[in-house]
């Protein structure tokens, strides 16, 4: 395995104005071909410190990805240190980023100052992979083996995250090229409803049995439920497949409808599937939720096709005046109820015309709950194909949490309901 | 000013499985009191690794916070490592940790185990700070000028967002205690509506004045605008109070309406706070938004006190059997209109009973568009005291941003309309 080391450069960084996401994609596209990545740093726009910096990192690994530093402005000084490392004496013009550049600022209706077509300018030490996404090239610095030790290789990105991660694929291709690496199959499983000890200690035995080439990862999200990745290492595309074909034939057997979905996705592409899949349409109505779950359903595009809508009832007069819950449903059992719930979906069911509904009631928090019916309870209701049911459950987090959590598991009492109807 | 660097350890940073947050929070705490973050960097579970990286960073750095690698499992190896690191021959119990951990296991319903217990277990060569919010305790390891050149200290703290920062008072104070730091004064102002480069190039003669002083940053945020950070250096408290209020003065003048607050908030909480003052309630009728607007309002804890619901009208249907849209309307001129909005916002003002309303109707994307409505058009109205009133503009991001955009941008729309009937 050959090492690496993913740095940032940028002052933004260091006040803690923004949080670096790049190099966790970088870090997850060197793991997925066999490249480890030994460390990662950030430093600020200071030369002398980028140099050292970045000589410490070239001695100690082959790959070195740089992202930052490379905006129009004095401040970002990133090429200038680089020429100063790889020992550039002059400037070369790349003339196709050139042509990027008036490309894009041409069509942003600006003019191609000085400032903007001395980005296409680069140490004559590099090497260019033209940036199609952004004015500012990626350059690749590569060193021999007298300089740091071994052959190494410096990629410099823009830290525009749009650009940097647009131009992972062509970095890859170059590392692919250049060194040694090794086709890792990875395979995701979607698992919702459980929480990822619980999960941990049901696939237990299962892991423990796991042939030493499958490596798992647990990647839980409030939004999604626990994410599992299988990765198989070192073997032939053929052997690799069947290898995880039997382990996911086990993993089924053991959690059930749990797993929702066998590629990387979420609850509301995966309800939105079912959905078009059965040609039926789907309408909310959400109290505690607010309209996330909405929001969700929402954020697939396409989500026209089948979903209607969905009335926000915070409080109970829209309960009862636009979802028409009756009073004494609310005096008698509460709008945080089953009863209320199972209400509010036929309701919304009703004024839309959908075929499908979903509907929540409980208590985000922080203030609210009683000992009864306590800060993170919800009730969720669903009408599907044939009825009404309602499920009940608390969860101990905050409010922001809490919410995510409610509009989660009611999505997924949801998908339950429709992939029972498309089995029935 | 002194020297600091941050470190997180933890394989799952390096293979990309999760961001670093943590960090840039730490980086805000240090730059508040003057300190300067020089690096920060991320180590793998390798006790070699963390061993030689740390000494590295204490030689160049007064202060070392490193967070992460402190959990009961044996993959887990930052506390030997820094046992080895700082000469430790044996090991210490915190009896108040011990405490603590015996506290949290028993409120979740489990035994305390071994691993549990050893927990409390620290080199005899750190100071301990309990840790309040979890079972991992905070250490701290002093070194004299005689090991790294300098004095410096390391604070090792777990790596769970929640504990971590909930520690940052405690690790500041140490700070302040043992080491010269600055009063820094902060002030943030929020805009909404201009661009950074807009806004950028609207205060420039403002900001090319201020004193040397006093600095700014731009902090860009889609849902909550361009925030606004003055930070006044090395003055008097009650000097510096002055040196601000006079600058915002100008600001003001400059900005106008664009600034919705001068303190660090957003566009729902400042939406809420003015419906409090004012006694009125709200209602939001949501097409391209999809619930997200609802989301947003419903997110601010209390927001029950004003906010009664909302259709997301997203098929024509709902929008005419619910919010009651003429089918005329939507004939005429399309549901991606003023008339449409005008007619959803009046029409869910209507059937919820409140005071004002807010309605969207747009075009989010990827699909959709035409040459007169392109993707990335969004219509705005907005019920006020005196009538109603609607806003078009045109945003070019992906749907997700899209989205986001839209909701905000409502959001503003609603907050001046308050505002102004506020002032009458």
């Amino acid at each position: 395995m050959i090492n690496s080391s993913i740095c940032t450069i940028g002052d933004e960084i260091l006040i803690g104005q923004i949080v670096d996401t790049n190099s966790s994609h970088f870090a997850q596209a060197l793991n997925g071909i066999g490249v480890r990545v030994t460390r990662m740093v950030s430093f600020g726009d200071d030369r002398q410190a980028i140099i050292s910096g970045l000589e410490r990192e070239l001695k100690e690994n082959r790959i070195v990805i740089v992202t930052g530093g490379l905006g129009p402005t004095k401040d970002d000084i990133t090429k200038p240190a680089l020429a100063e490392l790889s020992g550039s004496r002059s400037v070369k013009t790349d003339t196709r980023q050139l042509e990027i550049i008036h490309r894009i600022l041409r069509s942003r209706g600006l003019d191609v100052l000085d400032i903007n077509a001395a980005q296409a300018d680069v140490p004559d030490t590099c090497e260019v992979i033209p940036n199609r996404l952004g004015t500012a090239p990626i350059m690749v610095f590569r060193f021999d083996a007298g300089r740091f030790g071994h052959s190494c290789t410096l990629y410099s990105l823009p830290g525009v995250p749009f650009e940097a991660l647009g131009a992972i694929p062509d970095i890859i291709d170059d590392i692919r090229k250049h060194y040694p690496t090794d086709d890792i199959c990875h395979k995701t499983v979607m698992t919702y409803g459980l929480a990822e000890s619980q999960l941990a200690k049901l696939i237990e035995p299962w892991e423990n049995a796991l042939p030493e080439n499958i490596r798992l990862a647990y990647l839980p999200n409030p939004l999604t439920g626990v994410r599992l990745r299988l990765s198989i290492y070192g073997g032939e595309k053929a052997q690799e497949d069947m290898q995880i074909g039997q382990q996911l034939e086990s993993l089924r057997k053991i959690l059930g409808n749990h797993i929702y979905a066998e590629e990387d996705t979420d609850l509301q592409e995966t309800v939105g599937r079912l959905l078009l899949k059965a040609g039926r349409t789907l309408s909310a109505a959400e109290s505690c939720t607010g309209g996330m779950i909405s929001h969700l359903i929402t954020s697939v595009a396409g989500s026209s096709q089948y979903y209607l809508g969905s009335v926000t009832s915070y409080a109970n007069s829209v309960k009862e005046n636009v979802l028409g819950v009756p009073s004494e449903i609310i005096e008698k059992y509460g709008a945080v109820s089953s009863e209320c719930v199972a209400k509010m979906a036929e309701g919304v069911k009703k004024i839309t015309g959908s075929d499908y509904s979903v509907a929540t009631s409980g208590i985000a928090g922080p203030g609210g709950g009683t000992p009864d019916k306590p800060v993170g309870l919800v009730w969720i209701g669903v009408c599907s194909l044939t009825g009404t049911e309602t499920f009940s459950i608390v969860y101990k987090n905050d409010r922001k949490r809490n919410i995510e959590r409610f509009a989660a598991t009611a999505l997924d009492f949801l998908r339950k309901a429709i992939e029972r109807d498309l089995n029935n």
